[in-house]
């Protein structure tokens, strides 16, 4: 009785979630302070609802699926062109989701699964205080303080990953919606000019419960 | 027998420990993934070692106490003085200290509680990675992706804090030893001209366990 009205107190926090070791480890470090939900956003170019649900169901938290504009695809696909490199693309759609997520009166923090050495997506501190403020929501990174080698190490007792080629591997995150649409756009060859053909992708098989 | 070995098999993670909030809740947060040890650094100016070890013994964690060469809070002091304030000081001890924990042959990950917000103690990127490389050591800020608001969030459900004014709460880290080493050299009068007088410092009473 005591144990699931502390339960019910917590925070929601919404954890933006690819199924990628990342973004799971980053829902298992929230979980004892608050009450996780992942969020999996979907453009509708590829069938990563499912994919993402499973594995959420798997870890035991709850799953949403975010439906954000094809407008906003569409146009990291064109910086991507201009570019010539996904980073700024990249960037666009994280910004444009983490918007669209913090408008739903439901969701007062949150989580993403960027990493210490992350280069892309980067949200700049004096930006990440004008979005909480402007959003009224809280909004945190829990790897930000860890490097590469210490998050295998939390990692490695926690989840069961498998790595394949992003070409073998379904990853469910806008990476890969925007590479899709960009190979139906602009054909594989123009866009592996873009991206990286080769890309090792992590995605989770398992939990290790220790109790 | 299982869950035994799987908690022997962890590594362990030294967390720097003042007794206050954040190096407490930084300790919570990797104490599912780490077998955690506190780490409490003293210098001999004030007796903050017995006070730490209580507020460890409560947590729940082993604690050890670490005691530099008193010349490295003697140059942070001509610093300060020099400077006219306190932050290249902060920093230096910090560093004096990751680097005096790192030589120690059972240190293989440190961990320090510095969040996203802070000033100092500040260690950019590259000098992370140095450290590590250098050290052959795992350096991580577990509350380094979090804003003030969602650490708050996570340490009340978790720890029992008291806030008061550094002149009554002593507080078991450097920035203590500095300011009281800087009293008997220049006196409380030029002291607070370096370090405001009015400084709301936290503590841990106790630990709240939702189990």
């Amino acid at each position: 009785m005591q144990k699931s009205l502390v339960i019910s107190m917590k925070t929601k926090a919404h954890v933006l979630f690819s199924g990628g070791k990342d973004s799971s480890l980053s829902a298992l470090l929230l979980e004892p302070f608050f009450d996780v939900r992942l969020v999996t956003c979907n453009f509708g170019i590829l069938k990563t609802g499912p994919v993402a649900e499973d594995i959420a169901k798997e870890l035991g938290f709850s799953h949403q699926i975010l439906c954000p504009d094809i407008e906003i695809l569409k146009t990291a696909a064109k910086t991507a062109k201009t570019d010539g490199f996904p980073n700024n693309a990249i960037n666009y759609v994280h910004r444009q989701v983490l918007s669209l997520l913090a408008q739903n009166d439901e969701v007062s923090m949150i989580a993403d699964g960027l990493r210490r050495d992350d280069r892309v997506p980067h949200v700049p501190l004096p930006e990440i205080q004008s979005f909480e403020d402007k959003n009224k929501v809280l909004y945190c990174s829990p790897l930000m303080g860890f490097g590469r080698a210490a998050i295998n190490k939390m990692i490695e007792s926690n989840l069961v990953i498998t790595e394949e080629e992003s070409a073998v591997l379904l990853k469910c995150d806008y990476e890969a919606e925007l590479r899709e649409y960009l190979y139906q756009d602009i054909g594989e060859e123009a866009t592996h000019k873009l991206f990286p053909k080769s890309h090792k992708q992590s995605r989770v098989i398992s939990r290790i419960r220790n109790e």
